[in-house]
């Protein structure tokens, strides 16, 4: 896969230095017009060997176009908040917004293939890392993004030469220390690992675009000549090609019974009752919560379900049992403009609570596969990709030591009625109704079939759908209290209290 | 994800009778259509629990639908034919052609989970089966196949209802034996492997179905409408959903060399020195084809190259080593009627060699990136992808001890004006030179382009480009001979030979 990147490539500087103004020129004008229709971000992995120019070339980068709408991230060790939550987390917070263009300096190769260079983790290991890669990526191209992943390479005469060249110079010499020549010695390994991991993260839509790096003239070249090549075929939108997607169509049920039919939806609670359990699981809830082990968790809730279902009253229940400063509600509405210019996803992930922490969606990324759904917001393909997308992104929640609960309120017909014209007739809740929950309530079918396929697609074993009878708010708020509370109680089980610093 | 199959679904009988009149007719003419208007395949996996009437539904498909159009293949414990071959080939032996229906009873989805369950394989390995399983099911939706994979779904207690059901019956009692007691304990273990199984082999081009199985007549319902739903919006060409391709460009070379470029065409060898080494390296590979562990391997030869550039004498050079009985030689050229109903991997794949064998391709599956991008007989995004399926392809057959070898025979350009011309005036030669090769000349540079791209895409460590100067036709055999040659004794060095049976 090295072939082209192992030979002694050469541009002279003559050559160079008048393709170079022509080229900056392109570069910022593909730049501008990516701004000014900015249909979709651009996002430049740079990975590769030691010593191959790889910060030289970011640095170019930004020599070149106008820098105000490039962002560069580097990725060292975790910090403390990173590592805080999944491993994604940070790279989600970096992506570049739609018009822009983003640098990702060792992005999600890089731990993985060190890793098993070293032989911390192993072969499985590696193979479940690539694979996350993959579905990661395939979502980002899936959701627009350009994305060009660089792999800066040397031969091992090249990387000796290198080496050896920024030792000569007494300006450069800090650059090469033990580090870099123990990475030299293990260059036949770090190929090996390379060379596969090259192969099966590279996709039709996303390859590993091989630079030969040994001659900086060439390398800045080809770069520069690829970047355009990307961004401008791409900005002719008429010459991408358009290839059918096959959707397959989802089952359809073929008797009346589903599982929100299935359900009971009048559930018996009187107010006494309620008021007992209520201080028996607020109570509880709160211990679990005070916890030493629970600094080494995190909870995320969502709560979903028809409108007047009772989800403020029963989030209110639940936070009523905790430290204020222990956990944040995001009422989810509308995209606003800078969630728009990116991934579905990204407000979601932008909002992940902190270790010993919960955070509760008042509605959520379901949004997805719920109105995008059934008001036609997004394509088919779109929605029937999200049920992947979303599992992949509980589950790496879940493996992350996060709590992961989901409540669907489910009421009646009826009783939707009749809570929309208690609603109407009382003041103080007039704000509560407007005019899109008559709309809704016109596609009661359509959304009872795309919950049903939800709970049938995203309920796994990690992060569970808790169907929740909600005619009775007593009940209801109960069931949701006690849910949340047990599955915070097993998850204490899991974990050792984090050491105190 | 079993929420609404673990539901006691009913469909009553004179309902069902009624209905599976007009799904019968229905099925039948979306499968007449499907086989006039020809222009992809469908592929039904079926998989699932024990006891949920899999292969009812298979008898009943059959019964309802044309039976001459569909295949249903078994796939129980490799045949001693199929365990030569990489474990994909017996499924790539059996998939349907375009405008037929093919069923797969228990494919590649069934090792994985019952060794994983049993503990036979470890979660890493389980991991990178899953992951093949991934990448060969995008190419087969890449190539256009409509791929069905239902899940038959029973919950515990409706196993356990359908077990004494059988066991009840005189005339079904022979199907419950202990194996299915067995199965019916580890039930939560089965589970617990398949449900993160079907999320992570679900992509929006082909998920998973989950088909509740308890009662038959919803069970066949289910699978009868869905399987006609399928076919029928896929056979509406219009309403596939066309989303655009981006593929990225490929890096261009900046400066005037490449690997090809980058070899010294004219290579020095006598006449005298050609004869001694032909007799040292045919015998030599004579012995290694002889070895007794030999027969625990294989090897498959590419031989690609300019036109004229002495492929077919190369090839005789080798098979002159080796006993006719050992090996086979394939000449490629455009796909057969048969061919071209199925996946471009199709043909190499139905003449993989068995154990202890040769097999020779003259031309091969890399036509796909060579005269299939340059003539544009496929879109971009075909050949794109082609790299990361080829690789794929090759790294089963290494991965299952299957030498690989592939030549690439460059001349220069004018040497192969010399060669045109000596073949047009030779009478028994000049069958060997016709207008497509005087046409393929004027592509000189495209092809370079294209075979530089090849190798730099699809040379791997275990599936090596060898680039092999050959305007020196004795230089260029020879150099075949002993790259093969090694090759093999090589790989004699990684097996044991196998017992004798």
């Amino acid at each position: 896969m090295f072939e082209s990147a192992n030979l002694e490539h050469k541009v002279d500087k003559a050559a160079y230095k008048c393709e170079v103004a022509n080229l900056r020129e392109a570069l910022l004008h593909a730049q501008l017009e990516l701004k000014d229709r900015g249909r979709f971000p651009v996002l430049i992995l740079i990975a590769g060997v030691e010593g191959a120019g790889k910060g030289e070339t970011v640095n170019l980068l930004n020599e070149w176009m106008d820098s105000r709408y490039i962002s560069t991230s580097v990725f060292f060790e975790p910090t403390e908040e990173e590592s805080e939550r999944p491993a994604a987390w940070r790279f989600w917070r970096a992506l570049p917004p739609k018009g822009r263009i983003g640098v990702f300096f060792g992005a999600w190769h890089t731990m993985p293939v060190i890793q098993r260079v070293t032989g911390e983790i192993s072969e499985g290991e590696f193979a479940r890392q690539i694979s996350e890669i993959v579905r990661l990526e395939k979502m980002l191209c899936d959701e627009g993004v350009l994305l060009l992943k660089y792999w800066f390479h040397l031969s091992k005469p090249q990387q000796k030469r290198r080496f050896r060249e920024l030792e000569k110079n007494p300006l450069t010499r800090w650059r090469v220390t033990e580090r870099e020549w123990e990475y030299f010695k293990s260059y036949a390994k770090f190929i090996r690992v390379c060379e596969p991991f090259l192969r099966k993260t590279s996709m039709g839509e996303a390859p590993w675009i091989v630079i030969p790096a040994a001659e900086p003239r060439y390398r800045a070249l080809t770069v520069g000549r690829h970047l355009l090549a990307a961004i401008s075929d791409r900005l002719k939108d008429g010459t991408a090609q358009t290839l059918p997607v096959h959707t397959p169509p989802l089952a359809l049920p073929v008797d009346q019974l589903n599982p929100l039919r299935a359900l009971k939806l009048d559930q018996p609670m009187t107010k006494d009752r309620y008021k007992t359990e209520l201080a028996k699981w607020q109570g509880r809830l709160n211990a679990a919560a005070r916890d030493p082990r629970f600094q080494a968790l995190a909870v995320v809730a969502v709560f979903e379900g028809n409108d007047a279902a009772g989800k403020g009253g029963a989030l209110r229940r639940v936070t009523g049992a905790l430290d204020a400063r222990s956990y944040q509600s995001f009422p989810v509405a509308a995209p606003t403009e800078e969630e728009r210019a990116q991934p579905y996803l990204w407000r979601f992930w932008r909002q992940l609570p902190r270790r010993g922490r919960f955070a509760f969606f008042d509605r959520s990324w379901y949004g997805r596969v719920l109105v995008e759904r059934v008001e036609k917001f997004c394509a088919e393909a779109d929605w029937h990709r999200a049920y992947v997308e979303i599992n992949d992104f509980e589950q790496a929640l879940a493996r992350h030591h996060m709590v992961v609960v989901k409540f669907w309120l489910a009421i009646s017909k009826e009783e939707q009625l009749r809570r929309f014209q208690l609603r109407a007739k009382t003041a103080f809740k007039q704000f509560k109704i407007t005019k899109e929950d008559w709309r809704n309530r016109k596609q009661w079918d359509a959304y009872e079939h795309a919950v049903c396929d939800m709970v049938d697609h995203t309920s796994t074993s990690l992060a569970p759908w808790t169907l929740v009878e909600a005619n009775n708010k007593y009940h209801a708020r109960i069931k949701v209290l006690r849910t949340l509370c047990l599955a915070v109680e097993a998850a204490l089980g899991t974990v050792k209290p984090p050491r105190k610093k």
